[in-house]
């Protein structure tokens, strides 16, 4: 099913784009937890819209209200619920989009799946804004793995065909603490100017871009996953696919495919009592379990499909090819706007594979 | 869970590489349907070991027996399940493989999760084995597809860096029918025989090498599949996930993070009643949905982790760093009879999906 | 999981007796369907406290905003999120039920479970109020259900010792309908005078009753449900026995453990061409699977827990022997207001199975 | 689904009565268990047949073979198979169960949902012969509990109208290790000589009876289950319901429905440290969750279908009224058998609760 995951985290999630409200209830967390409300909004203002030229210019402060499971900012192992309203929607006319298919968007096929029924203002359920929630539930997750001391973090790896440097084998904590605290993480600090440069270009021909963001999730004890249909990378790929426009994911170096073996076998060796490799082109799983290095993923994020130029497309209505014209406040590039989505996802999937 | 996977059609697999069989539980198939064994026997063939020296010379004909489920070889509603027994299994002394961890194998992190009693002769449950009965599964689920109209076919797009074409935006069911009916599917014919050459370089040095293959699943109805947690990205991943070697899955074109929005954008037209797209970046699926036109994925597989080549690895029993040298029978590339694995995990996938 | 329930419908409950709202989270409903309001409000009245002595003198108008997955009163597809604000919540001293724990009630399981981090003001989250939003939810199932004709209706059978009829082997449509339009659905017209006096009897000694609840679900047709694990009985049982203070769930009739098999058995008939039983001791169901006569089935109550009687128990804090005597508003018997809810699980479940 | 269960213990079964073999594969098995072969034998000979005549004559060793899972006798930790090969099937006549529905049999619904495809020779993959891989898995599960102190008993508590005394508050875990070595467990040691000869008269008469079970699982530890959907009551019933034959299930006393809440009320106090209630009537569990009491159930089991009287039915090929003598072997009471397999859903229940 759709709006339900997990198996001992739960998470459902509900709402459109421009309807009263969004929201998630997230099932299965430990009571007694008390929740860093701080770190909750720094995560979710990563997310948020509106805070430059490089994302949409509508305006969404996300601020939430925690309906349910808690009390006095302690967790009480009861369904938390959280909900954000939405404040800044535009009553303007969506009659074209209701017949004009958008490429690149759910619109067609949620016209076919939903006999037209489904709400398309500002995307309606399929909103990217309904990302907001899982930040917020990644966050909690995030500080439940901390406990474990399990660190979570990820950068932009490519934007158009600009690209920053891969994760290295080691990966110190303070890195992945660092870039989970800034707004536009590379690990080359220069990188960004220039991709900075090619979602400008993109904007100013009204046109959007893509990429890559890679992520790490550090510290995950070995022996974690699972043979066959609950590998680490079958309990983890679900979520994040779940993220609107994510395409691919990889798990280890993206060039694995196309090592030789010798290259691609990962060397075990202990440093002290603790066993590591000296490569870690298999992203921290092997047989789909860990082997105690850290998870490294990538994931192929495709360019906003909400583009000012004229495009071809059908008329569902009058059964015509035509053409359509998206106006409206898009961001040329969702990748900045991601790499805190990602990471939540690799909260939630971690945690849940915990148990 | 790790053995169990599916809502509607229920898979349950079982077994290890050397002990006295393999087999799947497949719950959920519709009653009334007359299998063909031989289109059955002939997907199976195109998996099995030992067929040439590409592949490892463990000759296992990989013969079936379907001890519930069917009468006189028609399906019967109940759960049915296949065996395949394990004839060509060595005796050989698996002692060196309970301490000293092969490199990018399951064995150091089975070793974790299992405390030392996992089966590891012939790599136990972890063995790429386990996926014949996964193909003789998909040989049924292509069945009941093709009644729906639905076609699958795959071709090894990628042998290490010797590139295959992709698909074209029309794909034409005789070729995908051709496809799956070959031992080396390739678009190119000309191809194969450097992927050959690449496979047998490896070979000599001893070594191995990975690809990518790419798969299509055409006449899916557009309106399949669901946001988020169940898109149908989401839906697939985690079965080819599922599958040993893989570390990477792309849905659409492999680049298409790279392209500008109005590439990316694949424009809808009318032909005749049908809507179609003048380009399939976004692989059939856009909001987690098909659009009707083919789904198209690719897998990245990396390369065949034994090798006989001397390796660094750690003795877990003496807690110390020591070399390894895998003997045995192995796949210099495994990308070749991965091809129907990946058909046979898309086909089952889908029919899930179609519920 | 306990939050979240459902194969084809899922379910996801939230909420706390005395936090800020309660709600429900109902994800695959079809698009298109204009929700009956008035009818959503009826069934939600028939649960709600406070209209007569019988029940807890709360009051809450169980008032319920809609804030995902409708527009203009008819579905889009996308997952229903609805609440009920908690508007009458008293903010008397719990410090007590803190430490002495209620008997029969969820306080020690619960003190257990989550540590003593659990909302217990008004049974937080193990509140019976959170069987306001599954009503809510039934009744959206149950117009989907009418669509295929499918009616459900349920009777109070017993009230302590005293006893309606059972439901007659054919069940008259109009006879459900109109049970299920009462505050206080009986069969036999003058026996609820009898029981509204055992109940008034148990409210004046401070002591409560419990009962029995009779449901009938006509014209599921027959071939729905499975055999072992998702046996009819299999997949409602688990909705039923998640109605607080439900200890016992029957199908068929209750005796039918005492028959002789020449009695159990429902011998089949034509009626013209419609299969029927001459009986239905069977409940509508054999092997698991519905055989097109209506499915009935008992679910046992037990007594209100909270009664204002002095009782022996235990103070987890200083781990001794203490008395405790349960203040506040409850109801002396809950049967009437439960029918109601029995019958909303049984439409969610039936329809969930078909699917 | 219907051949699948479990979340942390995952239950997949096969086989038809009639076919080459009955079976079931476990997963989430612990690694490194050594399994007691003898007293899975013990268990499984407890529900086999033909061993007096009050089961059916038909003789079945229930030999059964491992066929994964385990090595040297020692679990793997990779999904346990185990085959029951069906050696003593009749090849008789089986044209005239495919069109003469046997009334209280799955003939009719099996015939409308598998449109006359199904087995139905023995019952076909309906058969209680398919309960032998559940009494193997549960024997497993209950050695696995053993060793976290939690022992499970069962015993006939009725039959027919012959009634068993109830379990004390305070079962004496001998008590259940002795009931659980018995071929025919009751608490009182006269009330067997009048229950067989209540089977015996109805075997005479060509007739069946049924009657309850009782089942205590004692040592599970407080704090265990959840509200809602995944109380204790609903993780164990669909298992419950899953047995053939099995109508009805409650929880703790079977008469708390008609006690005062005074009554049903078990009041805690503490022994030592150890928290108990005087009384049990709630089984162990409130609010869903266990206390540390045992838990204590019924189950109600309808008298055997296939009796040797004429009787009214159905002919579905010819559309016509007529009548059916079932002939062949047949228990004119399975609650004996019964006994040990309501024990093994249990163990399995429990194992699966406790993660």
């Amino acid at each position: 099913m759709s709006a339900n995951w997990g198996n001992n985290i739960e998470l459902s999630i509900f709402g459109e784009s421009h309807g009263p409200a969004i929201g998630i209830v997230i099932g299965g967390l430990p009571a007694g937890m008390k929740l860093d409300m701080d770190e909750i909004r720094w995560f979710m203002k990563r997310r948020a819209p509106g805070q430059n030229q490089m994302s949409t210019p509508r305006k969404e402060k996300d601020e939430f209200q925690i309906v349910s499971g808690i009390r006095d900012g302690v967790t009480t192992g009861a369904p938390l619920c959280a909900m954000i309203e939405n404040t800044n929607t535009h009553s303007k006319d969506y009659s074209e989009l209701k017949v004009n298919m958008r490429p690149g968007h759910s619109d067609y096929p949620a016209y076919i799946k939903y006999h037209g029924y489904n709400d398309v203002r500002g995307g309606g359920h399929f909103s990217g804004r309904l990302t907001a929630p899982i930040v917020l539930a990644g966050s909690i997750a995030r500080q439940i793995l901390l406990e474990k001391g399990i660190i979570i973090g990820a950068h932009m790896k490519q934007i158009h065909h600009i690209q920053d440097c891969s994760f290295p084998v080691d990966i110190d904590d303070e890195l992945l603490k660092q870039l989970s605290h800034q707004m536009y993480p590379t690990l080359d600090d220069q990188v960004f100017i220039k991709m900075q440069e090619e979602i400008e270009k993109a904007r100013m021909s009204q046109d959007s871009v893509g990429g890559i963001i890679e992520c790490a999730i550090a510290h995950v004890p070995a022996g974690i996953g699972n043979p066959f249909f609950d590998s680490v990378e079958s309990h983890l790929s679900p979520l994040l696919f779940s993220i609107p426009a994510v395409k691919s994911v990889s798990f280890g170096s993206e060039s694995i495919h196309q090592m030789y073996g010798h290259e691609a076998n990962d060397a075990y060796y202990y440093q002290g009592d603790q066993v590591k490799t000296k490569t870690n082109h298999n992203g921290g799983i092997t047989g789909g379990i860990t082997n105690g290095m850290p998870i490294v993923f990538q994931v192929g994020i495709k360019p906003t499909p909400s583009i000012s130029q004229i495009q071809e497309t059908i008329n569902v209505q009058t059964h015509t090819n035509t053409q359509i014209q998206v106006k409206g406040r898009h961001d040329p590039c969702i990748v900045p706007r991601a790499v805190v989505v990602v990471e939540s996802m690799a909260a939630l999937g971690v945690l849940d594979l915990l148990g």
